[in-house]
């Protein structure tokens, strides 16, 4: 399975970042994160270039990681500072950095081509950021199945009146419909569902509610979602708002560092809810998604998508899209590749 | 490895199947079965051609069954009944269903092509149904080892005076002889054991009895045994008798579904005694047999018997039999299967 | 992975070796140990030529080895010398036998050409023999890491500084130096260290001490050490003593029999610190090196050292050295192997 490398992956949480060495995968890449002394967040390669030690076992001089089994010491630009055995530090000794750059609340890292790496590329999720008036509260899991079944999962809404009946939803709506628009290599569903029960959370609607989710999906595999649920027939620009983000950053072809956040203008000091919010969110997902996904990762062995042939649904047309950007941005960094190997050849 | 699949192969006890999803692997394929309303068993295929979901975690909806995920779903007849997104139905969103007849208190089921799935090759097993003076216990076990090497087991019966001494054997009997014939693709085995310890349950015969053991093969993996045992010299036709059934349903290559029955014609009204009887029979399986076919299949790793080039025993010659009519089942299924292309090409 | 054959390997330690059945994988090789009624220690193969049942589940009948499938006996020579089904025994009922030598308190095995096995090739470990003034406590693990790595690890003492600090060592030194010979295939490594903190168990010799550590490999994946610590600036040759040895004999491509074994001259008769020695030795092999281990053989995931091509230290020298010796005599074995197929053919 091949992964977009040239993209601004979610890496952490900025709290999963500090004096303590963290050991992620991302895209296929083993990388260690952690904060330097003066409190920025770096990432250097996880694994030491002399006998393949994870440097997460080892531990913080200052700035720099020392390596638990010999004493190697690479600082936060990879560069392999001290050499216990010899003064000789030679260029094989030193290690990949990656770019890392901490916004909207999340921390994240850059496995590509460094030259490329520029910040605003970074999904604009300004939208959640907190403020006085606005609390996102984040969770993460590290899910064992793909991050492409994820994503699927994640743009094809229709998925929650039957998955979630009596969680997120109340089940199937009388009616819905899907519109899907692609720009800037961003992928936008939108939605709309007519007639269907409310989530037992806005029981107080009513017995039946009109629906409407915006999602938005960058190639940092980032998807943004709006929602918005009014008695049937009203004006859903004004219905009543949820805004949530789900990011299913790759670790390897077989597990997903799973973020998950929501986002609320109500009770913004109110400790208690965060905490009921994360468990809520992390147990539908790990109750009700998870045996699911895993279930299907099972079946489908590693194969592609396309190649078993799927049946085709309205819904997926989202998620469909999302796989021709992604092929297509794959294509584009081959070319890259190869031009930058002829240029330095 | 490859799987004989126009065959009835055991599928599941009767009362496994019922208004409760039951999904499992029959040579290799996964199926799901259940019960109509009228309380016919059905089985379709256990995978959603949308998204790959098992169908198992899904529900009955009346006669049909929708799928968790999407809600697709699904008639008796494998055909798609109902899409919630669109009023379209495509062909390709039929899935496969398979023939299911349930016959001596079994529920058999046809994975190969349905034209060919005629009841009457269903294995005559009338000799253990129930009746007011006959009770059949039936047990299974999910068993982690291949079927193939089960069915050596259960056609080499001189295992019993070294495996399952103490609880089938009394050890081992002063000489025997195995007498193997094939017919209509069955292999029947006569086992013949002179002056052996009768096994603990029969011990009021005597220290020492005769014993004669007939074992009918069938290709659907199914091994009917009558024994009989007189004190030595005696008729065995008179003697004391005991049948059991045993079927090993392939799963897979690494695993099988293990179907054993006792039957009985004293205490016919006994559920204790049933009860008792299940315990006994899954206990000596799993804890003599189990692990010692699950190193064996270790150490096989995978590989065909044959290729192993395993020394040969007389004991083995029923077993070797079973061997050679599969291979040539399968070389007639290839045959006829090449045909069916040619004719529908 | 390719493993030395025509080698001595220590298999197990010698009360592990009697009258139960004792199954153990050496080089690849599935070898079966006992004792004879008379007390010597054997080896056959381990699996049953007949189905390949496991030899350890049988049991023995004086000093033959009857399978417990179905009865087959097999003598300390590798010879069938029963079949209960027929009184013919075919060669190919043979199976595989093992030269097993008790020497230096080890039990020794040789895997490859009989022809080959002289016992003089036994490496010399007579300085770990017991005696009324020497006493060595052996311990055992079955390590879940390749035997290569292990060896890297016991032929690089630099690691101690790092991975053992506040167990075998009390920090890195000042300054060290290795210095590696090659002599008959073995390859031995002197190790010394000028002005470290001694391990805390040698803290009465004050803040600051020399060290030095000779270890001998041999291909039989044996490492002996000889460590000697002085005030700084002493004579080493004069220095406190320690003695051990560790042997890394390889099981399979991921498995490793791990023998260690600490020395003493001192309270020799003291059985309760023969049980401290050995439970601290695992201890520290389990906590400390054992994670390091395994972790690092995930990350080479079954590749081979040189083709990662890793950074070379100095202290490496002595593992590169070895596995040069190792390539040699992995050749020479081959050579061997087809000159022995054209004589016989
Ligand atoms: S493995 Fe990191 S310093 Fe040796
Ligand atoms: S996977 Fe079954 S309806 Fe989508
Ligand atoms: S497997 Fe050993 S005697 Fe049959």
């Amino acid at each position: 399975m091949k992964f977009l490398k040239n993209v601004w992956y979610v890496a952490a949480l900025p709290d999963q970042v500090g004096r303590e060495l963290l050991g992620r995968k991302i895209a296929g890449v083993h990388v260690l994160l952690y904060r330097t002394q003066a409190g920025e967040a770096v990432a250097i390669a996880d694994t030491c270039p002399h006998r393949f030690a994870p440097l997460n076992k080892g531990s913080l001089i200052g700035d720099n990681v020392e390596c638990l089994y010999h004493g190697l010491q690479f600082s936060p630009a990879g560069r392999c500072v001290r050499n216990p055995q010899a003064d000789l530090i030679s260029p094989n000794m030193h290690i990949g950095r990656y770019p890392v750059v901490e916004r909207h609340g999340l921390v994240w890292l850059w496995p590509g081509d460094e030259r490329l790496a520029d910040p605003a590329k970074i999904p604009d999720l300004s939208h959640i950021e907190n403020s006085p008036t606005r609390r996102t509260v984040h969770s993460f899991i590290e899910a064992p199945y793909r991050h492409d079944i994820l994503i699927d999962n994640l743009m094809d809404l229709t998925h929650i009146d039957f998955l979630h009946v009596g969680s997120f939803s109340g089940g199937p709506p009388e009616s819905g419909e899907t519109v899907v628009e692609e720009r800037d290599n961003q992928v936008i569903v939108t939605r709309t569902q007519y007639r269907g029960a409310p989530p037992p959370r806005d029981a107080d609607m009513g017995p039946l509610v009109d629906r409407r989710f915006h999602i938005r999906w960058f190639p940092s595999q980032v998807t943004a979602f709006e929602g918005r649920m009014v008695l049937p027939g009203g004006s859903l620009d004004q219905g009543r708002k949820t805004v949530f983000t789900h990011i299913a950053t790759p670790a390897d072809a077989k597990n997903t560092n799973y973020f998950m956040s929501f986002t609320r203008e109500h009770a913004v000091e109110d400790r208690d809810l965060d905490a009921i919010i994360s468990a809520t969110q992390k147990k539908v997902i790990a109750t009700e998604d998870g045996p699911m996904l895993e279930a299907i990762d099972r079946r489908m062995n590693g194969a592609d998508l396309m190649e078993l042939r799927p049946v085709v649904l309205p819904g997926d047309t989202g998620a469909l899209r999302v796989r021709r950007v992604v092929k297509r941005l794959l294509q584009e960094e081959e070319r890259h590749q190869a031009a930058s190997e002829v240029r330095s050849a």
